[in-house]
């Protein structure tokens, strides 16, 4: 069953953009045929293709079901990266982890502060369709180290990975906790922006000894967490 | 300081390859910089360039290094993908993860039975530099999942992503094993080919509840791998 992504489907009133209508064109969806569409907001829409009609598909919801979104949440917050590329890869593994928001932060190292959000978005929405996910990430951009330090959640922390011999980020994670955990750019994070995030409350926490690029680096997070929900009680 | 591979370098008679030549003058690296030249078998070799003379750099090692492979060995096994990008940013990963072993298996549902083993090692190169690593990975292509069965090492597994409930990965690994694990390509391995593994010994894992691509499956393995090895007694 093809899988389609239309932010504010009603199912009362079931019609595709512009950008999913080509899609069903070029997959050649006949009548009859189901797909399930989801909103990116819980919602999966079953629904059949009664006909098309002057090259516009007529479609019918049978069934709508809503997925409540993962508890607890991941904030991921990571350094804005020099390579575009890298961070649309890195936003297309977190969605498929099952990532609730990243951010792309503007520290002291970053080679550049300007990003392209809506490239960034697609990666999203090409995984959670992949992924037949019915949530999208929530992704915002250019957020200032120094505004992500005042975001008040369970738990926070910031990755050192280029510190070796530091508390490792499961031992550190509680099960259940909502928690935000920052990802420094392509050479780390400051000794001064490290400080700034102990005093607001952020705990300093290593990956293990490899030496791992920045979107390994917020992957492996990403990932972790997600052990650390099925696995309470575990250590390292 | 710069980070040169250099395969079967030999420190009694230092002298690099074309490749890393031009890296090296790209680099501008002047008289008396140091630089560190690895072979990628375990030889950290800290020179110092005396003087460039036709154009070619006097090298003078100053202390060689051996790093110890890691133990226990990890050999993961992965059906080939439709996307030569995404084998090769998987490698890049599993390089950094500190992967012994990867091979690239023809299985039933590979789009593809033809892999570019050289842009591979390509990548498996650029990252060992990049988190200054002292071993290259042993990458083989197009093997077939018959012959991968046949191998014998302390543990096995066959991962399967597109089931869930399974065993859980993390719960069947033991630590200081030397272990391979299998995963399959787009589409996942089929019934018989499931069945074909676990009378050969490999035990069936799942790798949690979402739904990964192949080549995130393969990272996750490895990170898995790196977690058990942190963790003895851990469990999901």
């Amino acid at each position: 069953m093809n899988f389609l992504y239309e932010p504010g489907f009603d199912p009362g009133a079931p019609v595709l953009g512009e950008k999913e209508l080509q899609h069903l064109k070029v997959l050649r969806v006949q009548p009859d045929e189901k797909i399930c569409i989801t909103d990116g907001r819980g919602h999966l829409h079953t629904s059949k293709i009664i006909k098309w009609e002057k090259n516009r598909p007529i479609i019918q919801v049978e069934q709508t079901v809503f997925v409540d979104r993962k508890k607890p949440e991941l904030h991921l917050a990571v350094g804005i990266l020099q390579s575009s590329e890298r961070m649309e890869w890195m936003v297309e593994k977190c969605t498929e982890l099952g990532v609730h928001t990243i951010s792309f932060m503007i520290t002291h190292r970053c080679e550049r502060t300007k990003i392209n959000l809506s490239r960034l978005e697609s990666s999203a929405v090409s995984a959670m369709k992949q992924s037949r996910q019915a949530w999208l990430p929530d992704i915002t951009g250019h957020v200032k180290f120094e505004d992500i330090l005042k975001t008040t959640t369970a738990s926070k922390f910031i990755a050192c990975t280029e510190k070796r011999n530091m508390d490792h980020l499961l031992n550190k994670l509680n099960a259940g906790h909502n928690s935000l955990i920052l990802v420094g750019p392509e050479g780390d994070f400051t000794t001064d922006e490290l400080e700034a995030a102990q005093k607001n409350g952020f705990g300093s926490v290593g990956l293990g000894g490899n030496v791992l690029r920045a979107e390994t680096a917020a992957i492996s997070v990403a990932h972790l967490f997600q052990i650390r929900q099925l696995s309470n009680g575990v250590s390292i």
